[in-house]
């Protein structure tokens, strides 16, 4: 008898990419709001999900410097389970929901694309990085203070996909009047059997369930954000029309659960 | 409206992690059969698949380099399309029909991952090297002859899981005599949503179907296979027990299909 | 006319692996002591360095993750300059200087390699992971506090070369107490030239100077180290007798300069 | 007493990233001859070292998988010693002799990094990909023929720097008529003792020696090449003016000597 929550399944339940939840995440987050062509964004909506107006689309760009824990001290195993993240989200809304949508997103960690797929985030394996603020007083230390400067890079397969510069200016007392609206993805597995490409095992639309969600060390500033055209990726047709505050800030919660929004494939 | 045979879906269907079949792969493969615990082996096994008697069971573990095209010229961007893989193969039998099972796969590409899950093959990322064997003479070309040496090694998050060494004695003439088992996988999806972390979405056993399969050069020798214990995997249950012969050869086929064998689910 | 500090000179000096100096540099650093067999200390040491003593040689293990600016904004760069660091420092003696002598250091960058060759840093290539502390409250974030608990790990090649563990106990108020003693050196570059590969062209004993030296925040605690045997490494040869303290604090500095103790070629 | 014939020095010797020759070396190339503007190409040679005429200058750039072995079997631990390498070389003159100057080079091996400084070669860290051709027949399996395409890449740090295509059209019966030029180098190590930043510890131009010297199977036919603008990098320089022919063959030598042209630092 096999165990385990995702393949691969086994006898001791411990070669399992992801394990059973709770999914304990805490990260350090750069991140930067722009506007996107208003058909650039609804082209890459599922449906019953839109944008509201004709005009410009607001996006959010977030790089993440994760580490993970479940039950099992996984944090202790840095190797394994600490891991960086680029996503973006457009803001959008499903029937009167006003949601975060989230059409690309990458990861550098196998065990995260499976948590991740599970969701229905479109996680694709990327590298990134994000400039660290520490401790010790240096040219190099990156205070979270006014003034202090970050960078952020995303690539995939050798070519840069995504660059993030922001400046800080000032801390944001209340993270909720940046930070609002629930993620939402499309889980969707395709076929295979019968050459059914077309015709998905699974088709959802799912809502993310962060439970004890913190942000924290909220700071805004300026931003620059650059994508750039890579073949095999779409990601530059999201290219700024305009930028603008970037965020500094910490961030964790727990994921246990998940929200059907619609089944697609019903 | 987005396009795409898997996530992430896009309005071209570009950004797809892996695109609509056909899939075509060509390969170089070195290889070893050893025998393993027969309860190490039937504990790895789903429901209604078995293994012949009582006493050690057969296994195969092959590294492969791959090179993948699709119909977009793939093979022309080996950053995104060329990887390497590891993967262990059980002798059984479902129902009246020798099999060769697949319970454990590290290969070191994110479209490789998407592909292989679709199929059932139960991924993670791992590291893969393999000897190769170059044209121009010299001590470091490792020519497909008669007493020529090859080396492989699996690794995973930075820990060795298996080390595989191959001394070639002797081309075989008929290469159906040595593979001769189509491969069986797990699919294999879970769910999060309502906490179903054991009512998973998709749980089929699958056939894997390869059309314009070839086995060319191979030869076969001796052999030494190493399964390491690293915390977080169980490959090293399959430890030998006895260890047979080692092979290389060159492999290739193309996948358009699937076949489901049963729908655990259902 | 090329220009640069370092290899690879170019027209404009950018292209060069390490720029000069001022190098500023601020970490995390996960660390701790142990004793070592002494002859296994004694055989690692160049002329005119000693162990005190003829029982066991304490030795240091520190987990590094850099950030690196040079007086180019590199830390805005961080695929760059960001890197991870693994090295082993020997309780030693130089005439009558106790110093910590540098036998062994990895790391995963190469304007890192380069910096540190540039010193008589001995640096290969690693994979670096630390358990890093977040702000943002979760089980996941390893606050540095009493009783937190954290992890770190070095691999080479996907071989894994050394394990720590370190669990908080209390805070150090003066850090000088622990880390007192200035890192050593063998600077050494081997000839090729007539086949004298005996008779390098650099071989000094070398003492690091670091400008403005913080050590910040340093906590104190229990530790477990693990050194494993690797084929083509001789780390294991320094496995704990006894494992000491733990410690976990920040730490910058500058370099500009560097100081010849010896010239053993002389 | 440590071994060794480079850093790290060890008590058995068997911790150093290159151990003393033979090196021997084998490979298969993807190579490209395009010409560049002269200017660029004189800016980048070290004294005493010219480019004929006036007009655009010739230039190879090669992309190279490579295995290596010494005297210890190191071709069987393809982990360490298999990798992948870009260079560019410019036709050019010292003295009255044609030779091959070697303004830029990429690899993704620390062992490779240490032999190359060891001869001159400026090795940076790079991700390097070449289509391979393998035996068992498909659309993915690129055979050497009329007609079959490859592509090549080089990034650093996730950014592409350098493309390149090829299409063979007819095998090349002597390969001398297409690489007949040696290959030299700037052996160059900085100071930083005294801050002598501008006063290299070593300072020669080198001639690389190549025994057993074998190129095979020599295929020549239209080639594309890309280089990009990079920040940190002065690769893209050298951006075609006019691509000639390109190349697909193997090679293979045994290096255990350098010459040394001139000492630049006498």
């Amino acid at each position: 008898m096999v165990k385990g929550y995702s393949v691969p399944l086994s006898p001791l339940g411990q070669a399992n990419l992801a394990s059973a939840p709770p999914w304990h995440y805490s990260s350090d987050v750069l991140a930067a709001e722009f506007w996107v062509d208003g058909d650039a964004a609804r082209s890459l909506l599922p449906p019953n999900v839109t944008i509201d107006g004709t005009g410009a689309a607001r996006a959010v760009i977030m790089y993440l410097d994760w580490q993970f824990t479940g039950s099992n001290d996984e944090m202790l195993d840095p190797a394994r389970y600490q891991y960086r993240e680029t996503f973006v989200l457009l803001d959008a809304r499903w029937r009167d929901m006003a949601i975060a949508y989230c059409p690309y997103i990458f990861v550098d960690n196998d065990a995260a694309i499976m948590r991740g797929f599970t969701q229905g985030f479109p996680k694709k394996l990327g590298s990134v990085f994000q400039t660290r603020s520490f401790a010790a007083p240096s040219p190099a230390a990156a205070p979270v203070a006014a003034g202090s400067r970050f960078g952020a890079s995303l690539s995939a397969h050798g070519e840069r996909l995504a660059d993030l510069r922001v400046t800080l200016r000032e801390k944001v007392p209340d993270p909720t009047t940046v930070f609002n609206r629930p993620t939402v993805m499309r889980r969707y597995f395709p076929r295979l059997d019968g050459k059914a490409y077309d015709k998905p095992a699974v088709n959802q639309l799912t809502l993310s369930l962060t439970d004890n969600l913190h942000i924290v060390d909220l700071w805004a500033g300026e931003a620059d954000v650059r994508l750039s055209e890579v073949r095999g990726e779409e990601l530059h047709a999201l290219a700024p029309v305009r930028v603008g505050r970037g965020f500094r800030f910490g961030m964790s919660y727990t994921v246990t659960d998940l929200r059907i929004l619609e089944d697609y494939a019903a």
